[in-house]
């Protein structure tokens, strides 16, 4: 197994950091590894908001869902889905460009992705920690205003990095679903409702939850995420960001 | 620099493939890296398609903008944004669920990208070079028939794998906008005309384009990619996919 695959299966999200800052050389690598990604056309349909402002991440920690450790992380990226710096070229350009569209906006949201995750890579091979927080996608109103978001920009994620504790690092990688439930040949296969529950049992098994009720589990999931007052604002802030994105 | 940090500055895109599959263990390995991605509440909010068909390849090849490089890839894995899995467990549990909203599938797209670019990472660890086919979200009705796309799902990405030929190789990596212009502290900073020209002038140079105008260079691009069929119907069937995915 060479050195990227071996700290590709490693790696696990890290949400508590030790009280030491990153190094500017170590912040420059994980940063530059994000330009380095490939990005649709060349165009780099994305912008990074390196937050330094304490008191900014103190107000991010809040509107991400109440997550304290947010403010602790030495280094904080947004990776934001930026269609308006070439929106606004066109327009300098006198080239009478029609509005960002679904289309436009999906493929900027899977460049800052793309370079969001490259940065995930690099910095777990500099020993640096870090954590996907996705609820940036919320509180539209009130992140447009504190990060001065234009009109064609979508905060796509945020990312959390800094050196993990001890416990941190010895913390078990949660258990995935097997490969037969996620892949699939050629066509998308929806599982049946004895597929689901062995999918659930399997990752139960394989976690020493054995005698856990996979029904409780689904369930309390259900309550905690997807029925959740953060998931309803998700929706709701993101169906305002999209918008913006019509073509027509 | 370690050998992670040095694999993504080298990797770039390759569309030329050697005429030469890939191995079992190598598209394992290749695959397996998708599922070490971080993901939203260990949800796996993705599946993959492998895509093994070589008339299936051939159909994609003319629905993702007419590329037929496309269709001589030894890999083609399609990165679905899924909430269709949960939705139905949900279901099947008698949770009552409501329809998964606009922040759900921006979420579950962010999943399906993070694991592709493990899995672009990994590949180029191995060897195999990559290409992202951000088109895959062109021609919803077809890609939806041909695939067998239940509702809940969107195609975030389709990645394309293989040995590159020599020149592939050799071939130089495009030039990235100075970070300057793409990385702000804090807040969003709306670049002036002075500074979009700048950032377009200073690629030019590195590019060793110094005496190509500028004016010339973004019209073409408009030309090319914004104003270009594709993008037009990229945007109709991101709508139509979109259409799905309505809190409310």
């Amino acid at each position: 197994m060479n050195d990227v695959i071996r700290q590709i299966k490693n790696r696990k999200s890290v949400r508590v950091f030790e009280n030491k800052s990153i190094e500017t050389n170590v912040k420059e690598e994980i940063i530059n590894a994000a330009f380095e990604a490939p990005t649709a056309g060349c165009m780099m349909l994305y912008s990074i908001l390196d937050i330094t402002d304490q008191r900014l991440k103190e107000k991010l920690a809040v509107t991400c869902d109440n997550q304290p450790f947010i403010a602790k992380a030495p280094l904080v990226l947004i990776f934001l889905a930026d269609y308006q710096r070439w929106y606004d070229t066109f327009c300098f350009e006198d080239c009478n460009p029609r509005k960002p569209g679904e289309g436009d906006i999906l493929l900027a949201c899977a460049d800052a992705i793309i370079a969001a995750q490259n940065t995930v890579v690099a910095a777990e091979s500099l020993g640096v920690g870090s954590c996907y927080i996705g609820d940036i996608i919320e509180n539209y109103e009130t992140v447009k205003e504190v990060l001065d978001l234009p009109d064609y920009v979508l905060p796509a994620a945020m990312v959390v990095y800094g050196y993990p504790v001890e416990s941190q690092k010895k913390r078990k990688k949660p258990i995935r679903f097997e490969k037969e439930y996620i892949v699939f040949k050629n066509r998308y296969q929806r599982l049946t409702e004895d597929e689901h529950m062995k999918m659930h049992r399997i990752r139960n098994e394989k976690r020493g939850l054995e005698n856990r009720d996979i029904g409780d589990g689904i369930k309390a999931l259900y309550n905690r995420k997807y029925a959740s007052d953060f998931a309803q604002e998700m929706n709701r802030s993101a169906a305002q960001y999209l918008k913006n994105f019509k073509h027509k």
